[in-house]
């Protein structure tokens, strides 16, 4: 195990009665707010009306920022930033998922830039000061609600990149699962693939003896496998959507990576199809992932794969590892495309193998020539996994 | 799941490296130090002196309360209130164990009064206020280091009990598992127990949902299961002890009963032990649970029961809910007894049933007729379970 600290300050308000204690914990903390939200969703079940309510009762000044979107857009990051200036706002207050989260993380840093937004993300400009968040979250998906990481998206240079500062985790999140009972099959699906996907990405590594965390990641995944298909097909199932909603925090918190070494080479890879062609996050997450397993399973990795099939997907045991490797892989792809319904191949996706070795080489030349790695791959390992993921067959 | 709020502000620095970093975190919260320790394995280690070269390199003044023992006694806290007053002093570094950061916690609060410290654990006054409190943990077992609990003596009264506050919680905890390297296999095993007893209390409830929290819970134990073993026999092996280390936190800092309906029976029960007997708080988790366990294992409970059994101890699934459970709490004895060398009835520890009854009937006194639980137990219930504890046979 390394050496490592962990610290994750957000205050989790968690259940059906919750959003109550919102003014008190938006006041401990600012006045002047900016609410950030994506669509009309939040409108739709009554969340918005609520919020509102429960601000102007109490007096509260806000402003909003809306539309913002899926894989969201350094221009949104721009006109948040000229809202809280011409109203000196001091809080940022996101509601929904990943999306609105991330774009408050970047306005709440960027605030104290007179330089582009752009270049924090660039690493141009260090974050050194931050406003604070709030959330209110409705999507169980990216764990961003208990994290100091976001990724936003620059279509001009078909970017999508992450930024990270400690300053950036939120504050509170108020975490109902009935708010997530509106969210698609569709979305739901994408979203468990997103924990399953961060899960996977801190619990695949070699030698670094984090039993304990890879413990705890097997009860995450189990937990996605086991309530992942209940959402799907029962909305409103309480538990369900309220062991999901848990668990996606502690996918990315902390908790499952620290102490290991991780390099998330899905994500890499994920975020280069979500520049170039605005996909959903998490679909492009389970489509990557078995193939990226497959391709690097050999006589290193075997034994590691053979545990997560056993652990996670009760494979029985052939005392065979690379036979035990195979079936977890292949259980995996069959639930994202049997139980979870979502499409498994890029082409189903309307992405073309036209830029693969562009996406490949801009990973590459990020990292010093490779994509990290449980193995360590060459910008023509990721072009190999791209090509193998764009036909639907396993 | 029941709604909830978790937070835990603790800011955890693990590993081989950290202790430099003492100074800073100090100064951080506070100038003038009250170092509490226990007997002299902190100097026999070469701890004390590294702590005192990094205060003293720092110019960071000190006092001492030192000779605190395991279940620790309010006479110690009245000592520092003193050591603390005379001195002005404004942070608390506890160094060792449950016993040391519980005495740390209640000194944090009781400077706040001018009443005697004892009225605040019997509840007669409130905890509003509190120093902040830093740990360098040398033994993995309370999980003191990052929840708002502790546990003080007084055996004038003959009682062991509890008290909390989110004021409490240690500001950082410094965790080097080469600190634990000399803790004694005896004292190792208990401290294995101990987190598995935390564990178990936060597992065993009934219709509450929590699938994720008990994946989590079983992730622990058996990474108890796995490395408790390693640490008696290795006692240097750096991973079986960063594991066990790591693990103690969790098993009781919120994240395993945040949502669920527990009620840490065994700990009730087992605290009348140690305020009659002084006994090692683990050992008399280890002995107690499996004939808790033994003794509520009915129809309503035998489901859960077996599902401990086939997750946790890999029992073979018979198809039949009772024989699993009976199998797995006959693992648990096997392990405490056999993997652990753990003593297993009471009569070992020179415990008679003299008051047994007299210790239930507190018990049941405190909870208003009956000892909480998955099935509420009555003061003679109580007392079964401490006669089956007798004499070790299972």
């Amino acid at each position: 195990m390394y050496d490592f600290n962990f610290s994750v300050k957000t205050e989790i308000l968690f259940g059906k009665d919750q959003l109550k204690y919102l003014p008190e914990k938006i006041l401990e903390n600012g006045s002047r707010v900016l609410i950030c939200y994506g669509g009309g969703s939040i409108k739709k079940i009554g969340l918005y009306d609520k919020v509102i309510s429960l601000l102007d009762e109490n007096n509260i000044f806000y402003k909003e920022l809306s539309a913002i979107k899926p894989n969201p857009r350094i221009d949104k990051v721009r006109e948040g930033l000229e809202i809280i200036r011409e109203n000196k706002l001091d809080f940022i207050l996101a509601i929904g998922g990943g999306s609105v989260i991330d774009t408050a993380k970047l306005l709440a840093c960027a605030v104290f830039t007179d330089k582009d937004p752009w270049k924090i993300i660039k690493k141009e400009v260090k974050i050194e000061k931050a406003l604070k968040i709030g959330v209110i979250l409705t999507i169980a998906a990216t764990g961003s609600e208990m994290d100091s990481i976001g990724v936003v998206s620059n279509p001009q240079t078909k970017e999508k990149l992450s930024f990270s500062s400690p300053l950036l985790v939120p504050c509170f999140a108020i975490e109902n699962p009935e708010f997530t009972y509106s969210v698609s099959p569709y979305q739901t699906a994408s979203g468990v693939a997103d924990i399953m996907g961060h899960t996977m990405e801190n619990y695949f590594s070699l030698d670094d003896g984090c039993y304990l965390q890879n413990k705890i990641a097997e009860g995450i995944l189990k937990t996605c496998i086991k309530f992942g298909p209940i959402a799907l097909k029962e909305p409103t199932n309480y538990n369900a959507r309220a062991n999901i909603l848990w668990a996606s925090a502690w996918a990315i918190n902390g908790l499952l990576n620290k102490g290991k070494n991780t390099s998330w080479t899905v994500h890499s890879m994920e975020h280069e199809l979500s520049a170039y062609y605005d996909i959903t996050h998490g679909v492009g997450l389970a489509i990557l992932t078995p193939r990226f397993l497959k391709y690097i399973l050999n006589e290193k990795t075997e034994k590691m794969l053979s545990d997560f099939a056993i652990n996670v997907f009760d494979v029985e045991d052939t005392n065979n590892y690379r036979e035990n490797a195979k079936k977890g892989i292949e259980a995996l792809y069959k639930f994202f495309k049997d139980d979870l319904n979502l499409p498994m191949s890029l082409e189903e996706l309307n992405i073309t193998d036209e830029y693969f070795e562009e996406m490949a080489e801009k990973q590459a030349k990020r990292s010093n020539g490779y994509v990290g790695g449980v193995v360590p791959l060459e910008a023509k390992d990721v072009v190999q996994i791209y090509k193998a993921s764009m036909k639907d067959e396993y």
